[in-house]
């Protein structure tokens, strides 16, 4: 065997030694002028070949380097292979709720003034917001735009203004192989979850938006998970929680399409974390909204927080989709960020903005261990209240300051205390006026934390309940020196952020919001249109609809105000226990938004 | 001459084919398996010569274009070389003036809704403005953050906190041998321009501050460039455009420092597009502040726009630094989006946002065509007037819409309008009623193109003028549906925007204003420390002040209001010439900002 000598050295060094030079010399000659022994020549090959050989090693090596960090730096690489896509929503959300966050935030930690919310380091862009309809959008319109990637009317729920329904990210993932799930602080029947699994004329068509969820649509059940409130949607009108306005058991319906339903935090607590879950899952924890996180803090055995309800459905569809060549898409949304700013309250929106900052926290843990490729992208669908980090409070010119304080002293929200307000006058109808004021005057000091309310503030609560919600909320603004314009929406461009600035970058500056539901459905490369042929093609024929009748409910009337904000309350199964039907928010319009 | 013989052709081809296999064969008595001809192996050797130098010659390359594609993927590259910066300040703009001006773009030119501003397409990310002494920063301490790169107090010109001067970029700027310009639209004494220039530890000593701007400063003069208004603190107080204090001569002053100096706009056109300057260059243009765009577009012989003001200031450094191994560095502020926020006046502030957004454009041009390297960065020290683009108008819930048609009606600022009221009243001191409020009515119909004014209104107005500038901008904002929160400042994070998000690299996402600073300074690579020690050795000596007395001006006293917000409009060499002296604006807050 040739085992202990080297291929190379068939012929002893000696040998090889006569180079070329010599044999020049014996050819030519004439003396050699070279003085290398004789393998020179032999040798001198062989480091060429091996110089040549590294070399183009190299060009490869560098050149699949530099191609790969030419994809990062201009543009989304092409991605292959399975993925995650988490997309949230911080519902009402405008620039100035991060300042008024941040702000608060640094206030009561002691923090530094350059600490920094977590949103803020994964800032990348801007969304326009105008709808269709309007240069000021609703959510229905706005969540249109990321689902469908459409623009369309104040008040659609993923349906276009010439009457058609549009296919939705989320149909698309479904029918493409993905685990989908929905993850809310609202009604889960509400215009922002409604456009990802739903399509109406009107907002306003809940009962209908429940039915469509949990399978009653023409591509059947499209949705895994889902976690939120508004129960009341989904139980007949014979149960005293029900917000229904026929007798149909949705409940019932979507345990027949297979879902699994849970209806209160033992429920939750029993999913271990998302551990000990089967999919499909309803998930219903509330009868209307959960309640804002300044007051579920205190009623964590009742409610799951936002941030709990995320980390549960991530493990859940994770797990789900371990063994597939597809991965999930989840929206979490931070619903209620908009309910503060149409109540105008600033202490409740810095808890439901921070509570959102935490969920982004949970979103972003996950994909930095989770092993299957993700991105989270985060951004409004509109701004609400036009909220200012400054109030002018008398005719002279103001000082420039505002006061987190008095957000940091109030303990609950203007909601809760206006519905306690009210709770008490329906049980106390012939309280007198003393006690009435005794109970205004005790929610003030133990539920806003203010300690100098002036008599007119203590007499309009007294005079006028009815807009206490209202009053409330006016006077921690006032005193903390926080501007609003209004109980609506407002025209200003959001923010947008992302786990993956790389990943997202189609989405880096500024942009029109349709331009996020286009990133949506192409990171997760997913065919939307056919799914809009799909829900045409089947929509005719569904659900038995009688002559001219529509699957997506009625179209709304010549003038007729859809995008929700002339609603009432109605929905608030805690009213109707208590008797209330109807009438006690009218003036206010703080209902769906 | 061997010339024409290659190199390595000193042997025939046939001398050259008897190759290493033939001379193996002879050495070892073995048959030869190799059939090449004799010329073989010495190909052979060149063939992989040449690879090899080809392949390390690509690696080579490869390594070098990777760097590069690093450095721009992953920080800015190291700059070497000449460079020029342009730093824009949009006083007072925050994220809700972009929609509105986007908005009311798209409206008058008829543009899709997709229709971007040239700021839009330049959208890198935001600043956060608070100051050392507030949640809400004035102009002082925002500018002092982008000059200094230091948080100070609300009223300090690069003064800190502890009252010793904090060098500038700008003076560093000048010391390491670039060339320096200001370009502005209000008084080059007001806070923006001055904490690049001057230091002083209240911005309301603008006769201290003109002074400085001249060259009456530890350092001599730093400006090459200044163009702007604030005649009246420039000429002494026997002059009737005076509002100096004092009987100095700011513009002798200039001029014997070296300054050229030009006060109208035949002298601007003498300039020819900055090809025809001598610097240092002083042009003022107008005694207070420049007209706003609104009433000056009309006004075109009398006032330069900010954009000719800019294109000029641009060629003039360009020009200037043709043979310098150091470019320049240029800032140049859009001054009045500010005012229109204070004055809450949305007609003139989207025309101020149009023309900075032109001004931009000049900027970008001049980058891509000029061939030395630079950049632009823009942001703005703050918000003002807590705009929204929104408004509630009563109490019953509001639709989700605002209208910039009555912002395109109006033809004139609130502020002109008021001015000429004003001159009106002090004109006719004893017209009768009926008179005045003929005046006013056509000062609504001409003026701002109102055609509906309520009785009220029209009341208001003739009662009470003294606040006819914030009636007039109201009832534009009223009919537009715009809100604002104040008539001061607000805390919400501010837009930056980049020519290059490359070379602006540091500021992509979400940043402190005072990094905004430490950009200018890197970008330019200057000593600011060395500067600050030396204005604090030369300032203790400079202009024989008086035992005790600052170079930098009196120090605030205890609980003095020093961020601007009291002053009233004394600086308006109009008022004087018209025998208005203090007191008209009283209420009003309009002056400093």
């Amino acid at each position: 065997m040739a085992r202990d000598r080297p291929l190379l050295s068939s012929r002893s060094s000696s040998e090889l030694s006569r180079g070329l030079a010599e044999e020049d010399a014996l050819l030519t000659g004439q003396p050699t002028t070279r003085s290398g022994p004789r393998t020179w020549n032999f040798w001198r090959e062989i480091g060429l070949f091996v110089w040549a050989v590294i070399a183009t090693a190299a060009v490869i090596v560098l050149a699949v380097i530099y191609q790969k960090a030419q994809d990062s730096s201009n543009g989304a690489p092409p991605l292959s292979g399975k993925r995650n896509l988490v997309f949230m929503v911080s519902d009402g959300m405008g620039p100035t709720s991060l300042s008024l966050t941040r702000s608060f935030m640094q206030y009561t930690e002691g923090a530094p003034f350059n600490k920094q919310l977590i949103l803020d380091k994964h800032f990348i862009g801007q969304s326009r917001t105008r709808s269709a309809s309007s240069l000021i959008t609703d959510s229905a319109a706005g969540a249109t735009a990321f689902s469908c990637a459409l623009k369309s009317y104040n008040g659609a729920i993923s349906v276009l203004p010439n009457h058609q329904p549009c296919g939705t990210v989320l149909e698309a993932a479904k029918k493409a192989g993905y685990m989908t799930g929905l993850v809310v602080t609202t009604r889960i029947t509400d215009a922002t979850p409604a456009t990802f699994a739903s399509h109406v004329h009107m907002r306003q068509e809940e009962d209908l938006i429940a039915q469509q969820m949990v399978g009653d649509h023409p591509l059947g059940r499209v949705v895994d998970l889902i976690f939120g409130g508004g129960k009341c949607h989904f139980l007949p009108n014979s149960s005293l929680s029900s917000c229904r306005a026929d007798d149909k058991d949705i409940v019932a319906l979507a345990q027949k399409n297979g879902f699994n339903y849970i209806s209160d935090r033992q429920g939750f607590n029993d999913l271990k974390g998302g551990k000990s879950i089967k999919l499909p899952m309803l998930g219903l924890f509330a009868d209307g909204d959960i309640p804002f996180e300044i007051d579920r803090r205190n009623e964590d055995d009742h409610y799951p927080s936002l941030h709990e309800m995320a980390e549960t459905a991530l493990t859940a569809l994770s797990e789900a989709t371990r063994d597939s060549k597809k991965g999930f898409f989840l929206m979490i949304e931070g619903s209620r960020i908009d309910h503060a700013g149409h109540f105008n309250d600033p202490a409740a929106q810095v808890h439901e903005v921070l509570a959102y900052d935490k969920t982004m926290t949970s979103v972003l843990d996950f994909l930095e261990r989770d092993s299957t490729q993700g991105v989270m992208v985060s951004t409004s669908d509109h701004e609400t209240g036009g909220l200012a980090a400054a109030r002018q409070l008398h005719a002279s010119y103001p000082q420039y300051l505002w006061y987190p304080g008095p957000l940091a002293n109030a303990s609950h929200s203007a909601e809760r205390l206006d519905l306690n307000y009210k709770a008490f006058l329906l049980s106390h109808p012939s309280a007198p006026k003393a006690t009435q004021r005794q109970f205004v005057e005790d929610s003030i000091t133990s539920g806003l934390g203010i300690m100098d309310a002036s008599d007119e503030e203590i007499d309009a609560l007294v005079a006028q309940p009815e807009i206490s919600l209202y009053l409330f909320a006016d006077m921690i603004s006032r005193r903390s020196q926080t501007g609003w314009s209004t109980h609506g929406h407002s025209a200003a461009d959001v923010n947008i952020y992302s786990s993956d600035p790389v990943l997202a970058k189609a989405l880096v500056g500024n942009h029109e919001n349709t331009e996020v539901g286009d990133f949506l459905r192409e990171f997760l490369d997913v065919d939307v249109e056919s799914v809009t042929k799909e829900l045409r093609e089947k929509g005719i024929k569904m659900m038995g609809m009688e002559e001219g009748e529509s699957w997506m409910g009625r179209l709304p009337e010549e003038g007729e105000r859809i995008d929700g904000g002339d609603h009432l309350k109605t929905y608030e199964g805690e009213f109707r226990r208590r008797g209330l039907e109807g009438g006690v928010h009218v003036g206010c319009g703080c209902g769906m938004h």
